[in-house]
């Protein structure tokens, strides 16, 4: 099962039975708003909080996922989930809801893959027959707790990103058909002395490029083994920096393989900045998006690779650097999908 | 490797093969300082603030237990921790410091078992070597986080419990001699309505019990299969619900069988109201003292129940109630500790 220094193959071909995926209003007129399942007018979600309308986002993606698959919550032996917010209560108050033993995660914008990585370990070890997987994040709920209250109007740089508001969800299972998840490489935390939180993918761009080229060398894969390679989620300042620090380390990917969930989500001209990000940012895309197309043929073999940065408000108070991590997930399209 | 609803049980017998706890003041003067590998004077750590002490304890506690199995840290192939601090960030920067691939948890005070049974999960699956596992906590840290600044000196009611200032560290393997991780079960969230924040031990008792009788059912144990059951942390409050809950239940355990790390750690005198808590209390009281006694023979199988209170300051503020969970794991004496 381990594969080199920190990889695990999945030999048993555990597959993701179905997905949920739900957006927020500022979603809805991106760029992947057919990609959705649920999308919502209101960032309240009809909640009193915004951290209640994250919680609803979650629940709803996990259970759109489980009546997808002809399934009841009692079937899911497992839950996997995580996100931004302080002690991951969105999470935490959506497993309450749910009822499925639960296992809290915290990985920052790269829980989607944790989440993922170790569901997949468990289904492919027989630990479980099904279990599910869930990140989120909520614009207004995170600006909230790391920077101002959006109702501020407060100024950002062109290098910061956008929280997605979304979350997404996926049921891991031994039988069945659908995309296999084939490996999973975690990530070591990555500080190259950046401490600029307005300007989070380039600090997370060469932990991106430290998991990826432990991927393919772990797995002795060639460049062109992936159709795409997909961070999630370095923007358009941190894509280009991971790039050029692959080929430095010599990994020289095809044209136009490696892309950026963050750059996917929205349409030109939505004011985002350097591009999309949070924890439901990778997640939904892949959930959604990436997974529509791999059924539609276009894709067959993605490596998702989401990227955390592992800062909080106070550790930049205190003066720290941004700690960096990405866990990098491959799916391949499977017997069920054509 | 399912045993059950929601149990894992590990044939492959994944050992302790060491463990390192490090310590404060205030368990200095405690009842097990005799079982701590490091113990500090200084609440600061040398460090500028208490968040900064907290990382140097997960340091201190993961460096000595990979000294004490004489490997060096590239040895170990993955690393789950998590605490209670926003963003888990005392772990995740002691990971970078660390270098070792790196799976952040949330789980409040059962991040204890939580990572245990994770590791433990890993190495029997083959997914690793060796894996380490920490869980910690220091007091003024929480305290400024969830409650108030120490310097202040608000008085805190009878009900509420001292959080303990520890990291306990293992490493998990499948070579070499140690106690043996047999089985974890892994608990749901319960929420019996209960919103005190200082009143955990109560809020937490329900979760404690739902999850040990889903162990004892799950593997089909009689009620005296375990020399001890520990809870991690009900305290005083917490401990006599659980128990009249599991007699609710029908689970009669014997006599003096269910105890508390949080009632363990402190001496009679010491005000620490209804005892211990804290991710570092059961990960410290485990690893050092429940393990130094299996090491003399005076245990033989024992079931860590680490309890977490999922709440946040927020959705305290917002009005919700406090979501518990737990999770318990096995060890059993093993061939190299007689």
């Amino acid at each position: 099962m381990l594969r080199g220094h920190q990889t695990w193959e999945f030999e048993n071909q555990p597959v993701i039975l179905s997905t949920g995926t739900v957006g927020g209003p500022f979603e809805a007129k991106g760029e992947l708003a057919d990609d959705f399942d649920l999308l919502h007018e209101d960032l309240w979600l009809k909640q009193d909080s915004y951290e209640k309308a994250q919680k609803v986002l979650i629940e709803k993606s996990i259970s759109r996922a489980i009546e997808k698959s002809e399934l009841r919550n009692e079937d899911i032996q497992f839950m996997f989930a995580g996100d931004l917010i302080n002690q991951i209560t969105p999470s935490s108050f959506a497993s309450r809801t749910l009822a499925i033993p639960y296992l809290g995660l915290f990985g920052a914008c790269s829980t989607s893959m944790e989440g993922l990585a170790l569901a997949a370990f468990l289904v492919n070890a027989k630990g479980a027959e099904r279990v599910v997987t869930a990140a989120s994040s909520h614009n207004a709920a995170t600006e909230k707790q790391f920077r101002y209250p959006t109702e501020y109007g407060g100024q950002k740089p062109p290098t910061s990103q956008w929280t997605v508001t979304a979350s997404g969800a996926a049921i891991i299972s031994n039988v069945g058909d659908g995309p296999v998840v084939t490996s999973a490489t975690i990530g070591k935390v990555i500080d190259m002395g950046l401490s600029d939180p307005f300007n989070m993918g380039g600090a997370m761009a060469p932990a991106a490029a430290d998991t990826i080229v432990a991927h393919f060398r772990d797995r002795n894969l060639p460049p062109d083994h992936y159709d795409l390679v997909a961070s999630g989620d370095l923007g358009e300042i941190g894509l280009p920096i991971a790039k050029d620090l692959l080929k430095q380390k010599g990994l020289d990917l095809p044209e136009d393989t490696f892309q950026d969930c963050g750059l996917m989500i929205y349409r030109e001209g939505q004011p985002v900045l350097a591009g999309g990000s949070g924890a439901g940012c990778s997640a939904a895309v892949t959930y959604g998006h990436l997974l529509n197309r791999m059924k539609r043929g276009e894709l067959n073999r993605i490596l998702i690779v989401a990227t955390g940065a592992l800062l909080s408000p106070l550790s930049y108070q205190q003066q720290e650097t941004i700690p960096c991590i990405a866990h990098a997930v491959s799916i391949e399209a499977g017997g069920g999908m054509t």
